[in-house]
């Protein structure tokens, strides 16, 4: 980055080729989001490299810090991944009826959603199926804040096919299944596709609840309506259920989850917008607070503006 | 705009000058936001002026219909105005205890404000104060959904300085204030000062209620902090509360609003994130439904991050 002019680099104008950030600032342009990107300084870029699935980078903006990037699109930053991770791990994790002791984790190889399940003191297994071994590797290396949820005891990690993961599982397994996915384009397609939420339904114990990433409101309404539909379908006796969480550097600076339970052993359907248990504390001292959630924060997150709440109506279980 | 490559767009390249867009695509640049830009793509450049105050810019967007920007910043567009016009006016106007009769608007030019004031029936004046009638007037030509508010037979408008409006005002006049300004850099930064905040409190009815524009608490925190104290000893007595919505084209997808009570006569403060009244009505045919605010979302815009409830929580009354 030596010799880098700061004064005349222009947003965007670094943003070619795969989107891999150069030196000026990168914007983050897709077919999810046509017509707007987040424009973001880049100080210096600390990392690229190609993994079998996908172009991955890692940058250094003055205002979000490090900033990790796969096929040109923003995975997490320094700044604002604990808003994500937090709420993506307690939302399915409070709302249980009993104390989770299996978790699954899919996707979610920067290790931020390990860091929040590990957290839980009750939960006996974490175990993590990351397809893509180098992002492992890349947070480990770049973002030690987040990869700390690797170190945890209770962590296996598997490099694998996801899918193939959850559907080899023996039935009535876990309590959870968080699915920390990339966007329906490239590698992740599949993770917002009827058999793999089959395949999770039926991993889950009875009551058991999964959360998976599930895009923006204000972007991907449409895709959300079909995602809670195919869940209504899937859920059967269970719940069906929306939440969201402000992030600055995802697109319009929202991102939601498609959150639904399994049927439980009494029939009655579990409201997963009601915490059960207080939230988690660090297990031990080098672990960053909590900077997001709350008991509060976790009913607030289900209340949906009245446009998304309309669309989306027929679907929901509460 | 003819002649224009789309293919050979580049994000930013546009963002010259004074943040006025060309062909192309723009990026909204602040030094309130350094090192951050939302790029969105302009498709038609429709109007552009510079009033007494400020450069007034309206653009065609593929992905946001039409765009108003003030000084290269990012007031409104055609597809998310509603998040935060619904929000800044029916938080104060549901949450009083007493139905509103007197409503000031500072600022408010497009007329959005207006729009909402006006589906409260028992509303009966709404004074606009506006310093740049270059607002109204582009809002009116580029932006009739907006300007819809303008028609209102309860509605009066003064181009005059919103300051000089309050501090002229006689004691215990308005039920509400609502004030929708621009950022404090430029006209609006007096609107976020102690001498504005101590003529509204005096202009307010006993447990009369402010809200304004309030920046974002994820980029904003040490402002918003400050602005809370300084409405903490203003209102006392009374309320000091915070809340926000989600808007994809203001910085970091999120504003929020300071919202205050005037102290009320049996000397219980009020606590706004309680609505008292049900959402209003669309008043005449014409009018677009609500699309943002409920009872629910009331509430729940009330609820902020842990690392920002934490911060204000020194300020705030509920």
């Amino acid at each position: 980055m030596a010799g880098h002019d700061d004064a005349k680099a222009k947003p965007g104008t670094a943003a070619e080729g795969m989107g891999v950030a150069k030196a000026g600032w990168f914007t983050e342009l897709s077919t999810m989001w046509p017509g707007q990107g987040l424009s973001l300084k880049v100080e210096d870029i600390l990392f690229q490299g190609r993994s079998k699935f996908q172009d991955v980078c890692v940058f250094q903006s003055p205002s979000f810090g490090k900033v990790l990037l796969l096929d040109g699109v923003i995975q997490c930053t320094e700044r604002d991944e604990f808003s994500y991770q937090e709420m993506i791990t307690h939302l399915p994790l409070c709302a249980l009826e009993a104390e989770p002791k299996k978790v699954l984790v899919v996707g979610g190889g920067d290790g931020g959603v390990l860091r929040e399940v590990a957290r839980h003191p009750y939960v006996q297994e974490i175990t993590l199926a990351e397809i893509d071994e180098m992002v492992p590797e890349t947070s480990k290396k770049w973002f030690p804040e987040m990869a700390l949820g690797f170190s945890d005891s209770r962590v296996s990690v598997h490099i694998t096919d996801g899918i193939k993961w959850v559907t080899e599982a023996q039935p009535d397994t876990y309590d959870a299944i968080i699915v920390d996915s990339s966007d329906p384009v490239g590698p992740a397609e599949v993770l917002f596709q009827k058999p793999f939420f089959e395949a999770m339904h039926r991993a889950l114990k009875p009551g058991g609840v999964i959360c998976t990433q599930g895009e923006s409101l204000w972007l991907h309404l449409d895709i959300i309506k079909e995602l809670a539909a195919m869940c209504h379908e899937v859920f059967v006796g269970g719940s069906v259920q929306y939440a969201y969480t402000t992030i600055p550097t995802y697109p319009s600076g929202q991102i939601g989850f498609m959150i639904c339970a399994k049927a439980t052993n009494s029939g009655t359907p579990l409201d997963l917008s009601q915490p059960r248990r207080p939230p988690p504390v660090a297990p031990q001292a080098d672990y960053p607070p909590l900077r997001y959630y709350s008991g509060e924060m976790h009913r607030a997150a289900f209340v949906l503006p009245k446009f998304a709440r309309d669309a989306l109506t027929n679907s929901l279980t509460f």
